[in-house]
């Protein structure tokens, strides 16, 4: 699952080239987390599209780990893009005010910050006339690691396709600090989360498997011979399903000929 | 384009109990705007399920028309079904707060409405582990009339695949309060607004256009025959197809044998 780094630069920065040209928007807008995914998307933006035309915006929470700003200040400045911090303390806080639910849990509460991120990179979008660019990889996608219409919602994903250990492997290609290359993989939506902690495997075994299985379409057979036992096999399959809706869009009921989302979609089926 | 309402009926309660059986949750939520859209799929949700599993969420802003609420009140009353009110002016206010833009356009504020609303459902949803039921009528989601992660997400949409006069149609086969099917379809972004007067054209026009031409695929040629204007058709052929993007997940760049939403859906392609 080694990839040329070099080659994907290319295709990544060329993929984010065309289709800004297709969509007809000169400028980008990333929420910078701090971590590797969304440093990756910046460079590559940076690199396609140009500095000038790129904002990240910084949106900690109160709990957000100092690290977080620090190393996304890190990337804007080594990138000298533009960038804005927008603190979201205070409206994650009316949400949970209104609410109104004391034993509300961190994962909710999670969820609340990447949809108050959402929405901010969203207005960003429409207040400059500049594309969302998404930050999820390959592994955290399958997976279903990501808040549906939060940090999963963009317009389009140059790293969506590349495995998280393949993200860090052109994170070092693409000269992003040593900090954030080094650090655990985290959301960072509470003090101490990491991700391999909460999925109870690390990525290298999971990415490897994923890589196995989809890329390859390695047999269960073959798998298990190849040495994962049933039980983790089972773990990640049931994750990649259970986790379906967030990849899909709104499944709407059919009753017409022709059906958005079924049997409708403009570029096959438009009649012009 | 006339349904039988009879039938549709059936249709749609059985898409909703289906659905929720694949996915196995009991329960259902759905924000209440006050419009038809949103009464008719909790008509259609509380038949299919049970009004004592459906909870509707009326999320008023204060620019919100006072017959907005008592509207969505009417059919909470006639459904018998749960009901939480929750005001979101705190909350949008907060976005604006930390966006401090003063000439915020009221396009932008009723997206920030549209996603408000979206992270309250979803909240609610995650409490109650209930589904979020969508809302949007087939005209809107091929115009592109929506806020997207916004009143455009959803899990599984009911109502969808009809448009806005059929919806209108099927209101009343359902006994939808008659104050909801008279008044002027409006988002209730701000005073005054309605669908018709934004969008430059009547639903009963633009509706019997797109079933013409999605549903029975009728040709430019014949539809210019049929009286239909070039300007006319121009504009609402760019409406489906600059809102494109709005009717599909995040589009991931290409790097792998199989990527997700290009090449790899487990349904399709999972090899177990």
């Amino acid at each position: 699952m080694k990839l040329s780094n070099e080659y994907t630069e290319k295709i990544l920065t060329g993929f984010i080239r065309n289709e800004m040209h297709r969509i007809g928007i000169k400028k980008a807008v990333i929420g910078l987390s701090g971590g590797i995914d969304s440093a990756v998307a910046a460079y590559l933006t940076s690199l396609a599209i140009g500095n000038e035309n790129l904002t990240c915006l910084l949106m900690p929470y109160k709990t957000s780990s100092e690290d977080s700003v620090s190393d996304a200040l890190k990337v804007t400045e080594a990138l000298k893009v533009n960038r804005k911090k927008i603190e979201i303390t205070e409206i994650v806080d009316s949400f949970s005010k209104s609410i109104n639910d004391k034993n509300i849990s961190r994962v909710r509460l999670g969820n609340l910050m990447a949809r108050a991120r959402m929405i901010l990179l969203y207005d960003e979008s429409a207040k400059e006339n500049a594309l969302v660019i998404g930050t999820g990889n390959k592994s955290e996608i399958l997976l279903g690691y990501s808040t549906i219409f939060g940090d999963s919602a963009s317009a389009i994903n140059p790293v969506g396709d590349l495995y998280k250990t393949q993200v860090i492997d052109l994170a070092r290609h693409l000269g992003v600090p040593e900090s954030i290359i080094m650090k655990k993989p985290s959301a960072d939506l509470w003090e101490g989360q990491t991700d391999e902690d909460e999925l109870g495997f690390t990525y290298e075994k999971v990415d490897n498997y994923l890589f196995r299985k989809i890329d390859e379409r390695m047999s269960d057979e073959e798998l298990m011979k190849t040495g994962y036992t049933a039980e983790f096999m089972k773990k990640v399959d049931n994750l990649v399903m259970k986790n379906q809706f967030k990849r899909l869009p709104p499944l709407i009921a059919k009753i017409s000929n022709r059906t958005v989302n079924i049997d409708f979609r403009y570029n096959r089926d438009w009649n012009s």
